[in-house]
C-alpha cells in the first residue's frame, strides 16, 4: 500500500469552462493570443521586438536559409505556442490551427539531428558548444519545452508524431545524462526537463525518463558544484556576462536539494524544479522529498511571497532574496515564476490532500498570473509589481525592468506564451480526482464528465464567483454511486452553509474541504458563504508592508489606479474603521466588483516653494478611495498603482 | 567691470582647526587614513581587495616587472593620496610624508611618455588604445585627478616638480583635443579634468589650459554624440560590459551643457561638471553659463537630493532618475558625489554671495561625506542609504551594492581616498573672501590670518556647534581698517542674535548673511542662535518620505539604529506631538548630543502563526526611540538603520 497518496486532474477535454470571471480571458486564448504569439514568433507583430523563433526551426530544418537569431531558450517560443494550441485543442476542435500545428511539429521534426537533438542555438549557431555549458546553454530547459507541449499535443489530438520525436530526444538525453563514466554528470542550469520528462514517462510508461528525473533532481548541488567546475574547462564560453560571478544558489545547486531548507535564487527554476520533486515524491514513494517539498512550500509561502502570490523579490537575477523581504515597488514577481507556483502548489493539495495549498494556487491564477496579460489579450506583464510611478522605470536605473504598461513581445518571451498554456489549461485546476473522490477546488463555472473510479459522474457547476458567494453543482450519475464529493471552503470564506438536495447539512471541513459521502444519482450542492471586501494586514516583519493594508474581496487583491484616485497614491491613508463599500461595475473590465474606502490624503498645501525639506506640519484631506482588481490595473490610461496603502492609526 | 563676481577661499595654511567637532575626524587624515590608504596603494592592507596601483606606476617608471592590474582609472588612487597629503602637508609639515610623496610624484615622473601622457592602464595593457575609447576609458579623467594633486603639491610645498609634470601632460591635452582639424573633437567620458584644468590656469597662469577646459564644457553633447560615434570606428574595444546599451545622458553629454536643465546621468561625473562649468562662468563672465548653473542647482537639491545631502538614487548606474525618485534602502547616494555636490556648491555661494548654496554644502559635509569613512578612520562607505536591513544586502540581488558595515577598501576605490582629501582640505569651506569682505560660512573652531584687499586680519573663531549655537568671533586686525565681515545664519538658525563687543546689533540677514561693517581692530562678535532637535519632512512628492519625518539637529541629520531600538525600525511610529529630548553623552562616538523621541511600535503579537498575511488588527506597543546622527551610524554592533520614520498621525 502507498504511504504518500495522490489525486489526478480530469482530462481537458472533459471539462467545459463557461465563468462568468474566466470566459472573456479563456476566449482571448483561441481568438487574440494563439493567432497573436503565432504572428509574434514568425516575427510579424509591428513594434515588437522579433522573435524569430520559428524562423531558427525552418532554418535548422534547411527549409530556409539564414542566421540563427535570438537567445539561446529561443526554441520555447515555439514549444510553449505548440503548449497552449494542444490545450485549446483540447477544449475547442479547430482543424485550421491543428494543421498549422501539425505543419509546426513537421519543421521541428525536420529540424532534428540523427542523433535525437533538438536546439536550433546550438544547432545552427555553436554547434561545438552542445552541451559545454549546462549552466547557461538552457539546452534541457528547452528539450523541457518542447516535451511538455508534444505530451499535450498527444493528450489533445492522439497523433504520436511530436511526441515520437521528443521521444527520440529523450532517449538521446538518457544516454547522455547519468551515472556511468561515459556519461555526463551535470543538470540542466534551468530546471524545467525534470517535470517534462515525468510527463513523457506518464504517457509513455517508459520508465527510463521517470529514473531520468530523478537523476537530474539527485544528482543536483552534489559537490564539487557542476557549473562551477564546468566554467574551468578549457574552450569553456560564457553566454551572459551577468553570470560572471555565478553563484550555486541562483541556480538551486549550492546543495542537494533534499537538504534546501530555503526557497532561494532564481525563482522560476525553483518553482519548475519544486514541481519535479513533487511528481517524483509520489512516482517513487519517497517521503523525504517530499519533506523537502513542505519544507521549501512553507517557506516560501510563509516569508517570500507577496500577496498576490508573486515570487522573485528582486529586479536583479529574478531571485528570491531573503526572509520578509518583499519590496513593493521594485521587485521582480516574475509572471512566470506565478505559474510555476500555481503548478507547485496544485501538485502539493493533490499529494496532501489539503486546500489550504488550493488557497494559495488560487491566489497566483487570480492576481499575480491573470495581471501577466491584457483584457485584449495583446501585452503582457513579465514583471508585477505592487506599486508602479511610471515616471520611475526609466531604462538604465535601478527601476528600468519595471514596465509601467504592459508589452507588446518581449526578447526574452517566457511570460506571454506561459500565461497563454495557463489559461488554457485553467481546467486542470479545478478538479482533482482519485479512485473514491472527486474534488472541486476552484469556483468556475463549468461542465465535466468525471470518471471516478468506476463510477461516471456528470458535473455541473454555476457560480458567480469571485463577486458572489453562491456555489451551486449539480451531479449526475450514469449509475448511481457511492463517492465522496469533497468541495473546498476557502480561508476567506465567512458563514459558509452547504445544502444537499436543499437540505441544510452541518459543515465541517477537514484541511479545508468539506467530504460528503452518499450515494450519488441526481443531487443538487449548494455552498453558499459570504466574501465581503476585507482588510489584510502583513506580518510586521515584512518592513515594507508595515503600517500598510491591503484591500482583498475572496482571492482577488484590490489595487489603487490613479486614474481613479489622483496621483500621489503613496500620500493616501485609508481608515480601516469606517466601512469596505462594494459595487458591481458591469462596464468596467468586463464587468467587475470595485471597493470604495474612506481615506485621507496628504495635501502639498505649504509646500508651493519648490522646497524638498521643511518643517511643515502635514495637513490632510478627506478623500474616498476607489479600488479595483490588481489583475486588472494597467488597462486603462497609464498612471500610478498601489496595493498596499498606509493605514490610518 | 566685472558683472560675476567671485570670492576665494583662504589659503589652508592661513587655518588651523582645532573643533569639538571636527578635530577627531581631521585628526585621523595623519594619523590614521595617509598611512592606511599609503598601504592600501601598495597592497599591504591584509584583507582589503588590491589596489596595485603604486605597482602599476612602478611597473611604467621601469622600476618594477609585471603586469597592469586594476580598472583603467586605478592610477586615481595614487593621485588622490598625493591630493590628500598635500593638503595634510599645508596644515602640518611633515618632512617624513613629504619625502615619500617626492618619492611617488619621481616614479610619476619617470612613468610618464615623451610626449607627455601618463596613464600606467593604456601605457602598459592597451598602448594601442590611448584615446580610442574616452566613453570608457577615463584617461583624462585620471589626468585632472593627477592635475588637482599637482596643484596642491605645489601650493603646499612650493615644490614644481609634479607641476611640471602635469604642464606637460596638459600640453599634450591641449594639443590632441580641440577644435583643429587635426584635433581630437572629443571629451572625458568621466568628468573631472575641465575644473582641473581650471586650477591648473590658476596656479600657472597659462592660459590654453583654461580654453582647453572651456573647449571640453562646450563641445561636450554637440551632435552627433561623440561616444556614439566613437564606438562605431574599427577596433573601438568596450571595457565595461554594462556600457553595451550606452545612454549619452548617463554621463551629461546627450544635450550641450548649456541646454541642459535637469541634473542627469551618473552623479559625480555630474557635479564635477558642474563645478568646472561654475569657474569657468567666473572666469569668461559667462552669464549664460551661470544661468545653466542655478538651474542645475536648483533641479539638484528642490528635487533630486537627499536630506542627507546624497545625489544619485538609482543602484544600478550610481546616476540620478527622475524629480523626487529617492528611495532611501536600495539607492546609491555615493560618497564622492556628495563631496562633488559640496565643491560645486562653494563655488556657487562664492559667485552668487548666497549663504543658501552654503547650507546644502553644510548638509553634505555633515552627513553623507562624514559618513563614509568609520570614526577609526580605517573602512569607508561608497553607498549611503537611508535604510538598512543588513539581511536584505545579498550579493547578486537588487541590493547588492549596499553593504551594512563599512569596507575597508574598493576594487574601484574613489570614495576612500576622496574623503580624504576632502577633510584634509576642510579648511577652504569655513571662509570665502574679497577685496572687502570676509565670510565666515561653517562654524568650525579655527584660528585664521586672512589677507583681505590691503587688510590683514586674524581671526578666532569658538564654538561647540554643532551641539550648541553660540559662535565667538575674535577679529583682530594688523592695522585697523574698514572691511565688512559677514557672518552666514543659517536657515536653521532659531532667535538668531549677534553683539558685537557685547552690544547686541539689530540682525538683518540678506542671503543669509549678516553683513557686518566697520573699523575692525580688536573686536569680538558673538553669534548666538538655538538649534533645538527638530521634526523635518519631505515634499509630499517624494513618494518615498509621504507620511514619515526625520530628527535633524542643525545641519545633522538623525538616524535610529538597530543597536539603540531593537529591530524592525520600519514598524515604528514617531510622535511628533511628544517634545524632542536631547543630551550629550560624552563617550559615544567621541561624544555627540544624542536625541530621544517618544513613539509607538507594531507589536508581533497575533502573529505567533507563521501566517504571511491576515486580518488581525495592528497591536502598539509604546515605545522610547533613541537617535544618534546619520554620519556615526554603523560604528557599533552591525544592524538596522533608519533615517525617514513613520509619523503617528
Amino acid at each position: 500500500m502507498k504511504n504518500i497518496k495522490n489525486q489526478h486532474p480530469l482530462p481537458l477535454n472533459q471539462i467545459r469552462i463557461h465563468d462568468v470571471f474566466w470566459q472573456k480571458h479563456l476566449d482571448l486564448v483561441k481568438k487574440e493570443i494563439i493567432p497573436y504569439q503565432w504572428a509574434a514568433i514568425n516575427d510579424q507583430v509591428p513594434g515588437a521586438e522579433p522573435s524569430h523563433s520559428m524562423e531558427n526551426f525552418r532554418i535548422a530544418a534547411g527549409l530556409s536559409e539564414g542566421e540563427f537569431h535570438g537567445v539561446v531558450f529561443q526554441d520555447t517560443d515555439v514549444a510553449k505556442w505548440l503548449e497552449a494550441v494542444a490545450y485549446s485543442l483540447s477544449c475547442r476542435p479547430d482543424p485550421e490551427l491543428e494543421a498549422t500545428a501539425d505543419e509546426v511539429i513537421g519543421v521541428i521534426g525536420r529540424a532534428q539531428c540523427p542523433d535525437g537533438y533538438i536546439n536550433t542555438y546550438f544547432t545552427l549557431k555553436e554547434p561545438e558548444g552542445r552541451w559545454t555549458n549546462l549552466m547557461e546553454g538552457h539546452e534541457l530547459y528547452t528539450a523541457g519545452h518542447l516535451m511538455e507541449a508534444a505530451v499535450a499535443y498527444y493528450q489533445a489530438t492522439g497523433k504520436r508524431a511530436f511526441l515520437d520525436i521528443m521521444c527520440r530526444f529523450a532517449d538521446y538525453i538518457c544516454e547522455t545524462f547519468g551515472p556511468n563514466e561515459d556519461q555526463i554528470h551535470g543538470y540542466p542550469g534551468h530546471q524545467e526537463i525534470e517535470l517534462a520528462l515525468v510527463k513523457l514517462y506518464q504517457v509513455t510508461g517508459i520508465r527510463r525518463y521517470l529514473e531520468e528525473a530523478r537523476y537530474f533532481i539527485d544528482i543536483r548541488g552534489a559537490a564539487p558544484n557542476y557549473f562551477l567546475e564546468e566554467r574551468k574547462k578549457p574552450g569553456f564560453k560564457q553566454i551572459f556576462t551577468e553570470f560572471k560571478n555565478y553563484r550555486p544558489d541562483y541556480s538551486q545547486s549550492h546543495l542537494p536539494v533534499r537538504e534546501q531548507t530555503a526557497a532561494d535564487g532564481h525563482a522560476v527554476r525553483a518553482v519548475y524544479m519544486y514541481c519535479a520533486m513533487a511528481d517524483l515524491a509520489a512516482e517513487y514513494q519517497d517521503q523525504e522529498l517530499l519533506d523537502s517539498c513542505i519544507r521549501l512550500w512553507n517557506n516560501m509561502v510563509e516569508k517570500r511571497m507577496y500577496i498576490t502570490g508573486g515570487i522573485g523579490s528582486s529586479g536583479i537575477s529574478e531571485r528570491f532574496t531573503t526572509d520578509y523581504d518583499l519590496p513593493n515597488a521594485n521587485n521582480y514577481s516574475e509572471t512566470c515564476a506565478s505559474i510555476g507556483l500555481a503548478l507547485f502548489g496544485l501538485r502539493m493539495a493533490r499529494l496532501q490532500n489539503d486546500a489550504g495549498y488550493i488557497d494559495i494556487v488560487e491566489r497566483a491564477l487570480y492576481n499575480t498570473i491573470l495581471d501577466g496579460i491584457a483584457l485584449d489579450g495583446k501585452s503582457f506583464f513579465y514583471v508585477n509589481p505592487l506599486e508602479v510611478w511610471p515616471d520611475n522605470c526609466m531604462e538604465g536605473t535601478s527601476m528600468g525592468h519595471v514596465k509601467p504598461v504592459r508589452q507588446k513581445w518581449f526578447g526574452v518571451a517566457c511570460c506571454p506564451p506561459n500565461v497563454a498554456r495557463t489559461l488554457a489549461s485553467l481546467g486542470q485546476y479545478i478538479y482533482s480526482a482519485d479512485s473514491d473522490s472527486l474534488y472541486l477546488n476552484l469556483f468556475i463555472s463549468n461542465e465535466a464528465d468525471a470518471v471516478v473510479g468506476d463510477a461516471a459522474l456528470k458535473i455541473r457547476v454555476k457560480t458567480r464567483f469571485p463577486f458572489e458567494g453562491q456555489v451551486k453543482i449539480h451531479v449526475q450519475a450514469d449509475a448511481p454511486a457511492e463517492k465522496t464529493i469533497a468541495v473546498r471552503i476557502p480561508d476567506y470564506a465567512r458563514e459558509a452553509k452547504l445544502k444537499v438536495n436543499g437540505q441544510a447539512v452541518s459543515l465541517s471541513a477537514e484541511k479545508g474541504f468539506v467530504r460528503l459521502r452518499r450515494v450519488w444519482s441526481d443531487d443538487t450542492l449548494e455552498l453558499t458563504f459570504s466574501i465581503p471586501p476585507r482588510f489584510v494586514r502583513a506580518n510586521p516583519n515584512v518592513r515594507e508592508d508595515a503600517g500598510k493594508v491591503c484591500i482583498m474581496k475572496g482571492p482577488l487583491v484590490y489595487a489603487l489606479e490613479e486614474t481613479d484616485n489622483g496621483s500621489r497614491l503613496a500620500s493616501l491613508y485609508v481608515d480601516t474603521r469606517a466601512p469596505l463599500l462594494e459595487h458591481f461595475e458591469p462596464e468596467l473590465f468586463g464587468g467587475v466588483a470595485v471597493i470604495e474606502a474612506k481615506g485621507l490624503k496628504i495635501s502639498e498645501k505649504g509646500w508651493e516653494d519648490n522646497r524638498l525639506y521643511a518643517e511643515n506640519e502635514p495637513a490632510l484631506e478627506p478623500v474616498t478611495l476607489k479600488a479595483i482588481p490588481y489583475a486588472y490595473w494597467g488597462n486603462r490610461t497609464p498612471g500610478e498603482m498601489l496595493v498596499w496603502m498606509k493605514e490610518k492609526l
